[in-house]
């Protein structure tokens, strides 16, 4: 990875949750500590501490948004140059439609997480050994939870903006819902308000899939082998709902390459196959299976609603009527299909809530947030100074 | 399983290949015997063995067409209620749409298949031992090859029908085409002419859900414990694509069951992932992993255009002129979709063929032709009436 003109950045930590009276209440009632957390910063916070962009990340990403971090201490090896380079670099830094010259931008790599956060991969002080399957099973609001002493710990009251896309689009929404107080305006890019059945198809299938590793172990396997092949396996399953399938086909090479262990029985013919175990592979060097596990099932238990103890959307909303909401939808997104995004525009709406929706055009399906930066530069820019 | 009016019947088993020059030449220039086929007939055969109809079943299904059969030798607990009321007994049977007070119908369970024909849980009579996964790797037009001796030997020269639905519907064309001589009219009901990309995507992933299995064993399982927990998966993964989740909404009851052994980590909480479960351990209990492998790579690998050695459909479609083929597409169906059938139909009449083109409006999804008969029965009588 050659540095050229990439700002150079390091992750940062916060620790809390060392003393009981400290700790972090999870939705189960459960208390729990200590908990740190990786995170970025980028630009300045100003003295009113009210230009704080708040950005979640989507599920196999991190708190690294922009520039070059070479390393994250404590991360290993999993923090390979498929990390390096911020994830929404083309969207945070000077001049950018997240403009760091005048916000102070900040994302958090979420509890249960595998870049840095207290998760699965953690040490147990209690234990000194990794938490593995005895990580308490967490909620989308325990990840929103867990970042709020460190938003306090910042003398952040209130965000300028909070932007989340995929996942981090509905971390995001029960952020700003949960906490309206705390929210000026919300940018939500393909995402939904509960858990699809579609989704929670996709999600048990994966679930299966790295459950029927053998060396899943319950989630111990820190010890041992990892179970890398259920991994690569659900991420496979999510993969072609991430990508278009003319996306897909398109950045296919001719080559037709398994390696020996993959398979006993099958061969492959085909490039498309190569390519899509590709993905797998790739994949797995980067990211740690517990953590994945426990994001998609957090995600197949998402709904926003529930969550927040509402009746109604309109009741939910009607608590944001002093925010202002940009949706996004991308037309060729299999993975949060673009109804769910009408359905969030029109609740808010409905609620009194200012809202714009945009439907954007792509042939890259739901990954357009993350490598079309053009298709939402103004958009983005534009709601951030109204 | 109540009889009540529904007929009796019996498999049928004709093996051929026993001795060298009688063997089955594969698509790999390999020359395999002794092979078994189970098959059922209905109807009777008139003396000038004109009026046989062919029916190729899809993936999990068998030689049952219709009527109750309550054991097949040899298939043991395999053959259980799912499985011993014909799969089709709402199409076929007297005064049915497919009618046998006028047609011989035959079905035959394919070559590789676990409902009594040579398949990788048959006895290898060179080991003794079941062939596992050295039974060779074969391609649908393998299977279509390995029914000619047995409509030789019942004296069939020519079908007045060939009907296939699924995977049935791409062997049928496959028949069709590479011996338009033996055939009059062709129904083809939600299939295709070649493997789409999402297909191969969604094969790969439950060839992968099998291997990733340790009791797997590179096919060579029947010793010990089955990789259930693989197919099981597997099967999930392809199920979604065979219902509509519309419909999938509308069949889960409130329970939500998960068996102790399922899983180690994750705890179901909705009905919908009960009623998934339910449905992969249902059918773990009447297929066998390899077959069910067997088929979805053939399936993965299928290509018709390639596979009978034409450069165009249209010229491969030119061989069959004196044919009549009816084309079926379901609007719901998700594993073959629509435009697929639309290429089959539109490759037909380019090449001069009677064709025509119903589109089924169905919630079902691809099932839709197993359950629905009042949207396929008069297309399908007045076909067989041309």
């Amino acid at each position: 990875m050659a540095l050229g003109d990439v700002m150079e950045i390091r992750s940062q930590f916060f620790t809390y949750g060392e003393t009981p009276e400290d700790r972090l209440l999870l939705h189960t009632g459960e208390a729990f500590g200590p908990v740190t957390l990786a995170y970025e910063t980028y630009g300045t916070l100003n003295e009113q501490k009210d230009n704080a962009v708040l950005i979640f990340h989507a599920l196999s990403g991190s708190q690294h948004l922009a520039g070059f971090n070479p390393e994250v201490p404590g991360v290993g090896d999993r923090w390979n140059d498929a990390c390096q380079l911020g994830w929404w670099d083309d969207f945070v830094g000077p001049r950018k439609p997240v403009d760091t010259d005048r916000f102070f931008v900040i994302c958090v790599n979420y509890f249960c997480g595998c870049y840095g956060s207290t998760g699965p991969s953690s040490i147990n002080p209690e234990t000194g050994k990794p938490y593995g399957g005895d990580f308490p099973r967490i909620s989308f609001g325990d990840i929103v939870d867990s970042q709020l002493p460190l938003f306090d710990h910042l003398g952040i009251k209130k965000f300028h903006a909070v932007i989340g896309s995929s996942l981090g689009g509905m971390l995001g929404l029960n952020f700003s819902t949960r906490y309206p107080e705390r929210v000026d305006r919300v940018i939500s890019i393909a995402c939904g308000l509960d858990s699809t059945t579609l989704t929670r198809v996709h999600n048990l299938e994966q679930i299966l899939a790295i459950e029927n590793d053998p060396n899943f172990c319950n989630g111990h396997y820190y010890d041992g082998p990892a179970p890398l092949r259920g991994l690569a396996l659900a991420r496979m399953i999510s993969h072609k709902t991430f990508v278009s399938l003319y996306d897909m086909e398109m950045r296919m090479t001719d080559r037709c390459e398994q390696e020996e262990d993959e398979f006993s029985w099958y061969k492959i013919k085909t490039p498309l196959e190569s390519f899509i175990l590709h993905q797998g592979r790739k994949f797995l060097k980067r990211f740690d299976a517990n953590t994945y596990l426990y994001l998609i099932a957090g995600w197949t238990n998402y709904h926003l609603k529930d969550d927040t103890g509402f009746e109604t959307y309109k009741a939910l909303f009607e608590r944001c009527k002093h925010q202002k909401h940009l949706v996004f939808s991308i037309d060729s997104d299999v993975c949060f299909y673009p109804e769910e995004q009408v359905d969030i525009h029109r609740h808010l709406l409905s609620a009194g809530v200012e809202s714009e929706y945009i439907v954007v055009h792509s042939v890259k399906g739901h990954d357009s947030f993350l490598i079309e930066p053009e298709l939402y530069a103004d958009a983005i820019r534009n709601m951030l100074e109204k």
